[in-house]
């Protein structure tokens, strides 16, 4: 299925060359599509690498075998195939894995610890080893490509590539980030997400690496979502080459520290929304803001129930201020939550305080504001100080095109 | 919006008349349509009440009130509202609520305690006294109705009206169970769900007859799910008139206590598979049965993650027998499961066995299965004797049909 790019859709930014890396794409031809479907990353020698993972029961094998080799902190390559995501294929499916990580480990002569994998696309085939490895044979000879290209070839149901950047200075010398990411739907981050992909320059210690991408991740990747449904393969990955000329950082408070994170937090965060922006059949990009509950981690599951909620979702895109199910949703999410203290508003607007609705509500306002791109949910509990902010997209005819016949 | 009846619709049954009380409906105009929205169920002076209710932290004036009132065992009225949940609507809410109550209690001479008060419709609009009140005075005169009658008047997006009988022999007497039951969106109960009404004429308890409600609704109307959205009216009463010529029931051990609860743990599960034939946009029954998990509570949260994923339900629709998204929804459910263990199939075909696809796997008969209206769902964790049956339906664009505008 060809599909139209997103009307949320955003322009492929300019991306610097990060030094230290290169990116190489090629068609192995997991499907029988005309396009690139194996990416190869080469990272150099020392490079510092990151992970966060998908909690999911049925993880696949390139989840468990990255997670355990995130540990050791090191990366050479990173390989990624678009078209089949191996999960659910038992040893076949682990078999594939580890002889893909071999060869490309044979290769640049590396430890296997340093070559990840991922792969996405319909789960429950093993992925074909004959394949990927003729792939890999013309990804080593490949020339380099451009982030977009490279960004392209990732993808599976995405409708426009999603990248990001930002740059951060570090003991006078300024440092760049660059991500890439896909997905579009099986978008419900549990503590991670899609694939995701970090690269930077900087000089960071594996160690403060993985704890600036977790702590980057709760407020991020952790806080969108598609479709409620977490994906056997999330996983974000952070790579920094260490070629800039800066002292390596290696805790929160070395100078430097609080720039990489924030510049670490805002690729992350503009990566997120971009999956949002192309989630599935999507014609409205939602932030939904709640403040005072219990604690910070029941406001974000409150933004989630209401996030993941298909009446709300139905209803923003029917362009209709229905409040009512944003308190249907508060309701159901099975936290403290007081009924007469609750306030709930769209774009600024109230439309209901303490537990009714306004005696002089006026929705034309409200009205106004549904018909936009970019939709505020503004939700007040009343009951503390605990805060979130969630991002999601509408449900729309589209995502049901899209998902009652992916497969065939 | 007039909808067409769902394609898994089923014929109003034959019902019997229950001895000890009148049904009569009229229209009271809460909303502008020609039809009858409010319903009077006049019962015999000592009939027991027992009632489960929606656990949403949300809930409506009517459900408070009514779950206080039921502790005392005893109901003498019964009012419906329909086009107007009165949920979220502060104290006017509750006022209108009381004022109904006060009314009918009148007309009766009973005690406000024993008037039982449900609305159904859109949240956050206070229920209009004035437009109740000369309802129920025209209720008062009007003729008795019959139970189609009634149901369709207890009705708002449902597109057929959902009735189901059984009856039992208590100590050689034969005795009848009638039930009506609205809902066709906002549909996953939590404890709880709904407005359904189960009458018989069996003489029952209120004590024996709440623990049975309970017990039968934990199996029924808490097992099925339309769209994972918990409403904040959902209420089922059940009502014993105690006019069959049989010893009182208080106790499970009581001759025909058996017999009875089967009777109506019958009615129930008839009332909620109703419920699934009418889900919004319905296109397919589904009925997902998971086996072999750590505990029955355990299976019954998988089921439903299961029931509740966009991914399973839209893939059904398309009749795709991608079962990957099954084991997406069973590794995202948040309970024990070993990836390498899990078996999936449809329609008692498997496939996918101990964590991998079948070697000789024959996809014609599971594609077969899925063109049906019946999709039978089987997991088998392979980690315990943990057991549960949930029921639901498929997501189509019926759905978003339906609610990106059924306020408007």
């Amino acid at each position: 299925m060809e599909l139209a790019p997103s009307p949320l859709a955003r322009p492929f930014p300019e991306m610097p060359e990060i030094a230290g890396m290169t990116l190489r794409s090629v068609r192995a031809g997991y499907k029988d599509w005309d396009r690139a479907d194996l990416t190869l990353v080469e990272l150099d020698e020392g490079t510092s690498v990151a992970g966060v993972f998908t909690q999911s029961a049925c993880a696949s094998s390139e989840v468990e075998i990255g997670r355990a080799s995130v540990a050791q902190g090191l990366a050479r390559a990173l390989v990624v195939n678009a078209g089949n995501s191996n999960a659910f294929t038992g040893y076949r499916g682990r078999e594939a894995v580890e002889r893909i990580i071999a060869k490309v480990a044979q290769h640049f002569n590396c430890p296997t610890e340093q070559v990840f994998v991922s792969s996405t696309g319909v789960i429950g085939v093993p992925l074909p080893v004959d394949i990927a490895n003729a792939g890999l044979d013309a990804a080593f000879e490949a020339a380099p490509c451009s982030w977009e290209a490279a960004t392209h070839a990732i993808g599976t149901t995405d409708t426009f590539p999603k990248a990001a950047r930002a740059s951060a200075k570090i003991g006078g010398k300024r440092i760049e980030l660059c991500g890439i990411i896909k997905g579009s739907g099986m978008i419900a981050p549990d503590m991670a997400t899609m694939l995701g992909y970090i690269f930077t320059d900087s000089a960071i210690a594996p160690g403060l690496l993985q704890q600036m991408l977790e702590r980057a991740n709760a407020r991020t990747f952790s806080c969108i979502t598609v479709d409620g449904d977490t994906s056997t393969s999330d996983t974000v990955l952070a790579f920094a080459t260490g070629r800039a000329d800066h002292p390596v950082l290696t805790t929160f408070e070395d100078p430097g520290a609080d720039a990489f994170f924030a510049a670490l937090e805002d690729v992350c965060r503009q990566l997120a929304q971009l999956v949002v922006r192309d989630g599935e059949g999507a014609s409205k990009f939602i932030e939904i803001r709640v403040a005072g509950a219990a604690s910070d981690n029941s406001a974000r599951r409150i933004a989630l129930a209401i996030a993941n909620s298909p009446l709300v979702k139905t209803a923003i895109a029917g362009e209709d201020a229905n409040w009512g199910r944003v308190v249907m949703a508060v309701g159901k999410a099975g936290e403290p939550a007081d009924r007469d203290k609750l306030s709930i508003g769209f774009g600024g607007h109230w439309a209901a305080r303490n537990g009714q609705p306004l005696a002089d509500f006026d929705e034309r306002p409200l009205a106004e504001h549904l018909k936009g791109e970019e939709i505020f949910v503004e939700v007040d509990l009343g009951i503390g100080a605990g805060r979130a902010v969630v991002w999601t997209c509408d449900l729309t005819h589209g995502y049901i095109e899209i998902n009652a016949d992916y497969r065939s």
